[in-house]
């Protein structure tokens, strides 16, 4: 039997922040990661193996943070743990003696549940290297490709894949409006013209009810009765949390199936902590439980963890997960932090919204200028920002940070109108027009 | 004699911003913005005329928010405030009567003071169209161009002008590095690196004591005794508030020589408001005067002023200037916010550094991935963040404004490093080593 101090269950970026973490404050403790995997890749890269990267070699995780902490580091499954005596049982009935736990299990992806959905071709994005590997064979021989679900691993997914030559791209989507679940209407319109542009065919409110094939996939079927041909199908339906391990240990599991944590990170069993994917979320404003899943998210979770694990650290907590996501469609960048309008509204806020558009740069004559956009959304009788959305170039990436920042320091309106800002032609908009100053004016127009 | 409610004289962002400000908060009210020159132009994009924009009109500041806004503009230089009447002079004797007066008179070049400054081809950075048309077609015609001044305006200059071919571009900088008021050392360093290799000769620690030639300049003399061939020679060694009006009218002028304003940006008469590079700073931390001259700054104040005007709002005030710049050098870009690590040493307070370095899109593989450094400085005691600075691509120039947002929340380094961010391949550093986080980790492992 090995014995650890800490042991933490999981390689993705959850697994090894709170491993690194851990190690920064814990100096003297013994730690060990058990993955399943032999190469971990880079979740949000994942998209990019397909186009952008062209080699899965290049999504790979390297070992460097963990052995620069030095962490050990195990391959093998972790069957069962037992809490009484303190151990987890690997799938080589070895057994590991731990002191703190971390389980950084993640997710695995929803299944579709139709005919047809283990054919060769049919593929759902699971984080494993050979899996992804073969895909991209396959997708290299294609013609005809169907992505089922607009959400952001779908639409990544298409617009890399439509970079390729000679390839007919599908996505489809249940809903009104790809992207749906992050933004508010006007955005996923502008989403879908983007992704128009890169030449991939969309159809919104469809549902593939069987993929028709013999052995191999041939053509999906619409609920519509259309049929369209596919030579490879990729299913990206979003994620479920994998807590079976937790389940079985008798943890609290919560609403979404995801382990149950308190704001330190600790399950039910204070020595168990969870991280990631796997562990429930709960929403920032509405306090509800959410099932956000992003590796931002799981980090900033991590490092909370990590620096808890044997002593709390007052105001290193979790207050609430406010899901910052972002992507980038035919390099056009999109943004969104906290909540949109059309949830505020659903979940009873009282709002007022504020928008502006200019240009990312200043004079507009700049080269490479793009149009960008912003929203603010904000409590109707306190002023406090409730989320934003950003459209526009590279820029967004950090402009929804910062509104993200905003939100996390509940910020009202007012405080965001004589936000001091820096300002350059090549790298923002213009100090007259700073959007999301411009945004904040715009809303209290209205307050 | 012409009646308005608010004038506001000058025509720069500080004097747009205000009027367009006032306009949306008192609907009924009659304003005017008096103005000397035409065709403003826009401060920021002015180096930016010599290459990528190619075209002095493409920098012109459009009137359409003033028109738009119903703002009235004479085209005059303001001869003299007479406050009993509470009017002001115009020299074509025009006379014209205010309830609240605004003074957004900019700023004008520090003089050099030697011998030769007044050749033909000698330039000073002045706001004014023909002056910089003409230092256009001279450029155009020249070989040896010299430019004194390594802060922003000087590096941007010769970084702009480096681009153009068959030019000898010489920067002469009197400090031991170029943008040192800015930033520390390392970034400095990093900024001549990178100017050098887009052609640039640098000479610090060095001055100029003369400008010779017979009626257009031919050479520089360096104090060390050395001659460099000139064609043409730009003087960019900052500027000094444009405050003899408010001088001559009795207002009070602080330490610098600026207009001084309480935090609604009121001067010492309660109905004339001061906003921009005629204004005194006072600086966030230090408390103590600054001499702090961006347009990103005046446009603050503006909003601020133009808010104020007839009615105090409670919150909508000045807490001090931050003074956040961002530049760029040959593709890559430089931010700084509040203090730098030793300009907090020299005011004497107990600091902390944190650093980081990685890249700014993930993995490391993507194209066009930059390397990107953060440091951030913070007081000893508190945690609380003083400053930052960032060198890396594009995005720098709004995560320049994050790190200004959290000094201006008063955030400290533990509430940095569970911060929440969004992150993707195409925008942002990986989640695991957000550059912001893990900087105030690193100052966190010295506190």
């Amino acid at each position: 039997m090995k014995n650890y101090n800490i042991v933490v269950v999981g390689g993705g970026p959850a697994g090894v922040v709170t491993a690194v973490t851990a190690r920064k404050i814990y100096s003297d403790k013994k730690i060990v990661l058990i993955r399943n995997v032999e190469k971990p890749l880079i979740p949000c890269g994942i998209p990019y193996i397909y186009g952008t990267l062209g080699d899965i070699k290049k999504n790979i995780m390297a070992d460097t943070p963990l052995n620069n902490s030095n962490v050990d580091i195990i391959l093998g499954e972790v069957k069962e743990i037992d809490r009484a005596n303190k151990t987890v049982l690997l799938d080589n009935n070895e057994v590991i003696k731990y002191e703190k736990l971390v389980l950084a299990t993640g997710s695995i992806p929803f299944q579709l549940n139709i005919k047809g959905e283990n054919l060769k071709g049919v593929y759902y994005i699971k984080k494993s290297f050979n899996h992804l590997a073969n895909l991209k064979d396959e997708i290299e021989k294609a013609k005809n490709i169907v992505i089922i679900g607009g959400g952001f691993i779908g639409v990544e997914f298409a617009d890399e894949i439509a970079k390729l030559e000679n390839k007919n791209v599908t996505l489809i989507e249940m809903m009104d409006k790809i992207l749906l679940a992050a933004f508010d209407k006007e955005f996923c319109e502008i989403g879908e013209e983007k992704l128009k542009s890169s030449g991939v065919k969309i159809l919104t409110k469809n549902k593939v009810v069987e993929i028709l094939g013999d052995s191999k996939v041939k053509k999906i079927k619409l609920a519509s009765g259309e049929e369209i041909d596919a030579d490879v199908v990729i299913i990206a339906i979003g994620g479920k949390a994998n807590s079976k391990l937790a389940k079985d240990a008798d943890l609290l599991i919560g609403k979404f199936g995801a382990i149950w944590t308190d704001e330190y990170m600790r399950t039910t069993d204070e020595n168990i902590f969870a991280v990631g994917d796997c562990a429930e979320k709960k929403d920032f404003f509405t306090r509800k439980p959410s099932n956000a899943m992003l590796a931002s998210i799981a980090t900033a979770e991590a490092r909370i963890a990590g620096m808890n694990l044997y002593k709390l650290k007052v105001l290193r907590l979790n207050y609430g997960t406010i899901s910052i996501f972002s992507t980038a469609i035919n390099d056009y960048a999109f943004g969104a932090a906290g909540m949109t309008e059309s949830n505020a509204l659903k979940e009873g806020f009282e709002i007022v919204t504020g928008n502006f558009e200019t240009v990312d740069k200043h004079p507009g004559s700049m080269p490479e200028s793009r149009k960008l956009k912003v929203k603010l959304i904000f409590s109707k009788d306190s002023g406090i920002l409730l989320g934003g959305q950003v459209s526009g170039g590279i820029t967004v990436g950090e402009m929804i940070n910062l509104i993200g920042l905003a939100i996390q320091s509940k910020m009202s309106a007012t405080e965001i109108i004589t936000f001091q800002i820096g300002t350059h032609p090549r790298l923002t908009s213009a100090p007259t027009v700073y959007p999301i100053i411009k945004a904040a004016e715009n809303a209290l127009m209205l307050l």
